[in-house]
């Protein structure tokens, strides 16, 4: 999917929205764990009841990982499963490796299990990113600024040569590495008032923003900083949609949760005159 | 393993040697193909060719999960396996995430595989690494400072408020979430002069180094500015030991291979009258 792809695609569903498939065996409603695959039938029932409203859908790799083969069988259907619908996938991996590690990570997650796009941590630099620049259609997004407290501890620490916080540094380096063709970055939404710095590095990516919602990050915090000319934000929630009821309705009321945010977000759009 | 065990298990190994099991299907002996699960039968073989010469093996989780739920059943029969033997493992996933995702990614390395050690990514600070710590007996190896070439982009940048390269601070930072008896540091070889730097800020820690070999770092180096009085070191050779052959004789090329350095660190541990 191309930069134009993405925006043509928030168009037409008039939202900017992705659902994170943060599919926790321990936190699903009870009835589901009587079927054969029931991360699966969780992740499948959740798709069917917002595909309509979200452009993206992003699984987080630990909660697969951490049922082992079954649980990588549960991500191979899953990103099958999404394969019928038009949207934008993200493996939530947060990988990166020296280079002909990073190699096979891009191996696993873009040939093996065809995703759009996977994040990577910046850590180790060039070699660790750009293996997986070298697929074409395909997107990294990097890690910047982190909406954990976490992130307080080496992303804000200042270059002494000049002044700028780590982040900003990844932006500014990691931006020359690939172009805002194959390149996202992460901001969290616990830090919206930074996405006006961001802006002045990478005034044409997009931004994967996760922390609305359960995180406590202001959606129209992230729009009034983050919004660029093709809206150049997409605005993840994973617990308030898909655990918003543990019940036999939670698919319903995903739907309702999804439809909320897809709501604000298209008069979002149509006040910043993206959409009519 | 406690940190007095490690130390046990290399006086009696006579070796801090680890073997990375970066087992690339596409690399392996062409004979191997045919069998069952061409990897594990690989890492079969390999360990048990090198396992009285070791203290530790590390498999690199991108090299599994290149395979999806084939790799991720190959890695699975692989940690099996190496529990019949007295050795430290070490599962290379350079992992890290926002404190619920991490602790389903120790979850998935501590409980479902049973790994000694996971490494983590430090970008996203002290709740992207904790979940990790909550585990008895088990080990945090956190990325300071890395032997490939993009360590340079973001591991040397000085802190403006101390001089401090940003290495130094995530030692100097994370070294008070845990302790030296459950935390250990990624120190790239290729960089050896540095350990001395290292040394200052974390007398005790052990220190996981890669990057001798095919990357080009140097043992007498790393001993020199590295070795502490318990060792403190694992040295880890990937390519160099397994692939060092890709004929029907890889294991028996494998065993000269990690002897030789076997023999090197033991002269190393006698000289420096660790061992007598």
């Amino acid at each position: 999917m191309t930069r134009n792809d993405l925006f043509q695609l928030i168009r037409k569903k008039r939202s900017f929205l992705c659902i994170g498939l943060d599919s926790d065996l321990k936190k699903l409603p009870q009835h589901l764990l009587e079927s054969e695959d029931p991360v699966f039938e969780f992740n499948r029932q959740i798709i069917d009841a917002t595909h309509e409203l979200v452009i993206a859908y992003k699984p987080n790799l630990a909660f697969y990982e951490s049922l082992g083969t079954q649980g990588w069988e549960s991500l191979e259907k899953t990103i099958a499963y999404l394969k019928q619908y038009d949207v934008f996938t993200i493996a939530d991996a947060k990988r990166g490796d020296i280079g002909n590690t990073s190699s096979l990570y891009a191996r696993a997650f873009f040939d093996h299990l065809d995703f759009d796009a996977v994040t990577v941590a910046p850590y180790m630099g060039i070699d660790s990113v750009s293996p997986f620049l070298e697929y074409q259609n395909k997107w990294v997004i990097l890690l910047a600024l982190t909406s954990n407290k976490g992130a307080f501890d080496f992303q804000l620490i200042r270059n002494k040569d000049n002044d700028n916080p780590l982040f900003e540094e990844v932006l500014a380096k990691s931006r020359t590495w690939g172009s805002a063709d194959n390149t996202m970055y992460v901001v969290g939404a616990t830090k919206a008032e930074m996405l006006e710095d961001v802006r002045k590095i990478v005034p044409d990516h997009f931004l994967l923003v996760p922390g609305i919602g359960a995180q406590g990050g202001s959606l129209a915090e992230v729009v009034k900083y983050g919004l660029n000319k093709q809206c150049g934000l997409i605005v993840n929630s994973s617990r308030g949609i898909i655990f918003a009821s543990h019940e036999k309705n939670f698919a319903e009321i995903a739907t309702e949760k999804a439809r909320e945010l897809q709501k604000e977000m298209e008069s979002m759009l149509i006040h910043h005159k993206l959409l009519t």
